[in-house]
């Protein structure tokens, strides 16, 4: 990373969030292990702070120094010689990575080894990114968020999309994919890797493309796998791999509203089509697991075939490559490479769960990543909405991590707010997937923000949101001054009719009541057939 | 409505939707009645309009001379003297106002009948409120949406809250509720009443307060009922009234993270404490349904008691509750009076259907209406979206109409942004739900914006959407140029990465493949194994 004028642009964001600060946790039996933290802190006279899962890296870290330039700092305790995760946990290890990653979660290290072995989870580590905080995806933990960044041919610069990175996992993005297509794809890649507090995954084929003047036809496996070696090389942490396409699945979809609308799938059943050969990715399929397994860089088994409207969902051409998507997963578990299964696209609703149920059937559990799925196709511009409905319900029957859509979905490339928005709203659809789940301690979050809200304490509600500036400043629109901040209602209702202050007064009564057994009187009041009060001419029939 | 500054203040926004024009079909065996569509204009060669069902009001039509001043102009067929909606169905009689939401939704006259008598199906529409356009709230029927909108002591004008609702009914919304409680609240409704082209709702608590000062305590049952009688003069078609928050139920809240969350729930509770008497709502609801009667204003039974929090949720105070609706539902139907049910809140996803089961048991399948519910607590700022995703959940239960909630939700008013944002993720939630329960005609959309979008007919697209002005702003952010409307790729991917593009031109080879028996030869493939042209040395195991 030599070019300086890239430093000179970038214009991150860092700084702690407001009202939290970065802390850090050692992991048992490992002295000098540091797993970080968001901690929020409270005015609560109960508990004074709240500690989250923390995806911002050392950004949000008053103390930390950034230097883009040079990148972040290695992590201690990366093994290059043993093989991958899956290996390593097949053999009874718990490594470095696991160890972290059940810190993280609040989760024992033997249930992150058992995932992991079982090919139920995956942490996405090569062994060249060690710039990155280890994390896992697995539906035994909290559902994860990946945000995607890149140039095209027509818009943005190299500072641009660090900034976007930065940007995306300041806000909870667990993982970040660079799916630039433009020019200096290599050192866009370079830069983003060497400042990427979390792991990045790729779609090499994009690359290989530009390589070959865009032409999908001109492809070759040598170019393809040269490709894949130079991003294994430079840290790719895991890989779209749309080798599920095949020559004989092509045709399924010519009676589709919307064709193929994944790139990757798309330039596979053109290169099928235009040699009438079977995909290379396909009957390359062993060599590149062998690739892969050098580095642990993790599969990502694309869905190029996947809908791309709601009358194309769950039809054979996806259920098809679905089927061939389990089939490479043992080929590639079978070569120790970790395996995720890349899913939908646009969904209705009621189509939702057979997507999740037959991935696992056919994939032998691997863990499901998948894009949305947006639930109408008629709100561009609000994709991330339409979209983080259906995200919220896969996550609820087992996605185990979710490809944000941003409002530009559709119709550009999304730009800083619209990655923001994009995270935001799907931080949301995961959090909600954690709560109907039950995973351990995602409800703390919610109990402790709705108590703020009960009690007033507007800077313990903004603090514990999971955007405290837009909170606060929705908030100071109407009521601007400080004092606003603790005073017992808000704009929406005003002092005499808010809800929340009556029923806080009532509070007091009503514990008084209790105590004076108003339970114990009500039951006589049932047993009258609850028509106490009631004065005759007014009797209930 | 003697104020001309209000009218000199209110700045409406009129004309028609962008790509659309305003239509009037007639209902069939009723010459001249018009029943309003909005129809997009497309370049499709193979069909080149699609009508939708349409909220607007003659504010979107070229030709309508609108004068707030003098209101919007009442509808025909209006019979003040045969009673209830409900009365004249179970009587077997097809009103004008069913014949005219049958023509709407596309459904026979004959089910709007039988849904009306059994009390599946509403049609709020008070005898004095001819200004608005019929429309029925059940679950046969398409989802409807509801904008709140209203000011309070703290901020907001008449012309703003006018404005607001033109602007809500604009985008989608399929009633209004004016929950006014600062000044001149029976002027801003007047206002609001007499331009409203839909249903519009009220709590009559808030404005019964006003009249004793802010001071729960004060409540009478005749200041109550005398605020009802002036509302129902005016115009209101349905009222939510909080009647099931009785004397016994309040102890049950003791224990609950956030208290009484509902404004009336609270004022009531109060009231019942301060007194220990049993709320005069209850007690004099038989009184309460033969005013209604008179009018046919519908009762939309609250949920005082509903959960504030993803904590509360389902809990023993919220079903207690939903037990008397369930009594009161029975004594309003007796009456003759329509009846639907509010629902929560917050509620976790898992904790959702379970509402709508114990509704529809307990309260006779009376429509249900919900407010979002949000499925987590923790993102104050986008509870729009929190809760868009347990609204399509709900929804598609069987809840039939849902209550928008706005990003300002828990921090202010909404103004007319929040306004818009609410209505739209909640038509994305309302429309969701009809594609997932299979509603007649509601995937016709979804079809034509996929296949302008596969063409690349990006003005169709826009004009599909559900907010064509932001869609077209978004695309034209990257690339503005009139060209790139008709160009077969967008800033996403730009031209050599655009699968769409790819996709289409494959089209022809695909086609051309499959007529040559390419499915015939992949049947061989399959019968092989699936490993035609796989070169030995990569034969997968």
């Amino acid at each position: 990373m030599t070019d300086r004028s890239v430093v000179a642009d970038a214009a991150i964001t860092t700084g702690p969030i407001t009202g939290s600060s970065k802390v850090y946790q050692e992991i048992p039996g490992v002295p000098g292990s540091r797993v970080p933290f968001r901690r929020v802190h409270l005015t609560d006279t109960r508990e004074d702070h709240l500690d989250l899962y923390d995806t911002s890296g050392p950004y949000t870290d008053a103390a930390a120094a950034i230097d883009l330039q040079a990148g972040l700092p290695a992590r201690p305790g990366v093994v290059t010689d043993r093989g991958t995760q899956l290996q390593r946990a097949r053999a009874g290890e718990i490594t470095a990575e696991m160890a972290f990653v059940a810190t993280r979660e609040g989760l024992p290290a033997e249930l992150v080894r058992d995932e992991v072995a079982r090919g139920r989870a995956v942490i996405p580590a090569n062994h060249r990114h060690p710039e990155s905080e280890p994390m896992i995806i697995g539906k035994a933990f909290a559902v994860k968020v990946n945000a995607n960044i890149g140039n095209s041919a027509v818009t943005s610069s190299i500072a641009e999309e660090v900034d976007k990175m930065v940007w995306a996992t300041r806000w909870g993005a667990d993982t970040i994919m660079d799916l630039s297509t433009g020019r200096d794809i290599h050192l866009t890649r370079e830069w983003i890797l060497r400042n990427s507090p979390v792991p990045a995954g790729t779609v090499p084929i994009y690359q290989a493309l530009e390589k070959v003047n865009g032409d999908p036809t001109a492809l070759t496996w040598e170019c393809y796998r040269d490709t894949v070696i130079e991003q294994c090389e430079q840290g790719v942490d895991y890989m779209t791999v749309h080798a599920g396409v095949l020559l004989r699945h092509v045709p399924l979809t010519v009676g589709r509203v919307t064709g193929i609308v994944s790139r990757g799938g798309s330039i596979m059943a053109a290169w099928c089509l235009a040699h009438h050969r079977e995909s290379f990715l396909y009957t390359h399929f062993d060599e590149l697991c062998e690739i892969l397994a050098r580095y642990d860089v993790t599969f990502s088994l694309g869905d190029g075939l996947r809908p791309g409207s709601i009358a194309d969902a769950n039809d054979a051409a996806q259920f098809a490559e679905l089927r061939t998507l389990g089939e490479l997963t043992k080929i590639a578990k079978g070569h120790g490479v970790q395996v995720m299964i890349e899913g939908p696209g646009h969904v209705p609703m009621h189509k939702i769960v057979e997507n999740v149920r037959l991935e696992e059937e056919l994939c032998d559990e691997a863990p499901f990543y998948t894009l949305g799925p947006l639930t109408t196709d008629i709100a561009p511009a609000y994709d991330h909405i339409t979209s983080a409905i259906g995200a919220a319900m896969i996550a609820q029957a087992g996605t185990a991590m979710l490809c944000y859509v941003t409002p530009k979905e559709h119709l550009g490339l999304p730009d800083r707010k619209d990655v923001k928005d994009g995270v935001i709203a799907y931080k949301i659809a995961a959090h909600a997937a954690d709560l109907a789940k039950g995973h351990p301690g995602a409800q703390a979050r919610d109990d402790a923000l709705s108590r703020a809200r009960f009690e007033f304490r507007w800077h313990d509600q903004f603090a514990l949101s999971l955007d405290p500036d837009t909170a606060r400043e929705f908030h100071d629109e109407t009521l601007p001054a400080e004092p606003a901040k603790t005073a017992h209602f808000c704009s929406m209702c005003g002092p005499k009719f808010c809800s929340m202050r009556i029923s806080a007064d009532l509070s007091d009564a009503i514990r008084e009541a209790h105590e004076q057994g108003m339970a114990e009187k009500s039951q006589e009041f049932a047993d009258r057939g609850n028509r106490v009060y009631l004065p005759l001419e007014n009797s209930v029939p």
